[in-house]
């Protein structure tokens, strides 16, 4: 999964340095990019709609938690950036104190995210659980101004970048803990990457009976696979619902096409989020660089 | 959408005395409900369980965030407790601060789907947003020891029950922001409410192409309109999804019936998560017994 080029790509994502986010990042865009942390996902599209960012990188769905909702809705909702790559890397909470404490832990800090992910590892301690905004905010925060009896939630690569101690490496309650990230760019559907095989793309049911069957219908009947399908309440329309689903097949595809054409028919605004080659298996061992 | 006995029913919720939650028990169960409040979802779907509580009140969507994922991973992994009754209340967000300060508002504490659903409000202001565990409990926090340069977003609700004030009413990004709750008892498919005209039911998918859409057409071949459908990664198994449907059916209806043994051969972990009578329109104005 290497999408990078010769110039250098400036990359934003949602997080400060360290977060996950950015290792998705370093990994799709190589070791070369410039990075670009941003406070919000809103801040990550507006860069990369506005060019002050060639790509942005964010977490579209964990195995745990399920689908990352703000940013299913800013891709519905943004029609000129498009995913063009996805990446699943394994999420390897690891549980860092400060170096210099050997104190009794009574808190631990981290994403409400990375919490609910460690909600039985945490209960099972007794410890007191506080959502901070970023798991590696939390890692500089509890290297600048952290309590003595303070842990944080976050990654080993975060750790090791502000120079914090692990005292245990996946504590995570389900082993398989991943999230698939995607790669956006400024892109049209029709300048999709010639060999992404699967197809990501949005619509909302008209109000009838069997409405969704029959848009699923326009893909069976093409032998199109479902790989998601995943719904979200439409901002400001209560109880509607825009679908969004991954499709097997090519965005250039001739059936393909002919499949969106008859989704309009029984859809209202269906929209290609994007193409890409999918990951079948999550990304492990060094960045690209390391060796 | 009153579903109270002449008996005195013990109702365990989520959060802090003065929480939504509270108050869709309060409206489901009555004024005489014995109110139950617990730390976790988990220690609700516990109690009902084990006896402790009669029944639970949980929210299971919200018009801005979508699905409640932790309820509806309980639902679908505890088989003893269904759905009995669901009530949609309208979440009418206020900005709350002491009574006692008039310092420029700095930080805004409150939950995080609550700080999700005010995202826009709190960001054109400049405040720091800092999620904690509970909206009420954040009001509550208000009054025994919050700063002066402290709001909270929480429900008028919570600021009428612990005397603070609220500065400004309706202060979420969307209006129209709306809450399912669902109520939860011990009781067997056989035995939901004979009333009940629409079922709750969950199931996963066999890995075939197209097994959604025959999922689906078994419904649709007997007329049964889905009214929602969401899905969840399944616990374990990475990239394995469960369904989550909402069918405009009686449980007890041969239709369903019939459905039902269909859909056991296209999927797998069939299972009914409740029935009960939909709700239209959100339930407003006072509580049952403040008039």
């Amino acid at each position: 999964m290497w999408v990078g080029a010769a110039v250098t790509t400036r990359v934003a994502y949602q997080g400060e340095r360290g977060a996950y986010s950015e290792e998705a990042a370093v990994r799709l865009y190589g070791r070369d990019a410039e990075l670009l942390p941003l406070p919000s996902f809103d801040d990550a599209f507006d860069a990369t709609e506005a060019g002050r960012a060639d790509a942005s990188v964010v977490p579209v769905e964990n195995t745990t938690t399920g689908s990352v909702y703000q940013v299913e809705d800013l891709l519905y909702e943004r029609s000129g950036i498009l995913a063009v790559a996805e990446i699943v890397l394994p999420i390897e909470h690891a549980l860092i104190a400060r170096p210099d404490s050997d104190a009794a832990i009574r808190t631990v800090y981290s994403h409400p995210q990375a919490l609910a992910q460690c909600e039985r590892f945490v209960r099972a301690r007794g410890w007191r659980a506080v959502p901070v905004w970023d798991t590696a905010g939390a890692v500089r925060w509890l290297r600048d101004e952290g309590p003595a009896d303070a842990a944080v939630i976050a990654s080993p690569y975060a750790a090791n970048l502000y120079a914090m101690r692990v005292i245990e490496e996946g504590v995570q309650d389900e082993s398989g803990n991943m999230t698939r990230f995607l790669a956006l760019e400024r892109r049209s559907p029709a300048s999709l990457p010639a060999d992404a095989d699967t197809t990501s793309l949005a619509f909302a049911t008209l109000h009838k009976p069997g409405a969704l069957h029959d848009a699923l219908g326009v893909l069976a009947a093409r032998s199109l696979n479902l790989v998601r399908l995943h719904s979200r309440p439409v901002r400001g329309r209560p109880w509607e619902y825009a679908f969004f689903a991954d499709v097997d097949a090519s965005p250039a595809s001739a059936e393909f096409a002919e499949a969106l054409r008859d989704l309009d028919e029984h859809c209202r605004d269906v929209r290609v989020l994007g193409g890409f080659r999918r990951e079948r298996a999550p990304t492990r061992g060094p960045e690209p660089g390391d060796a």
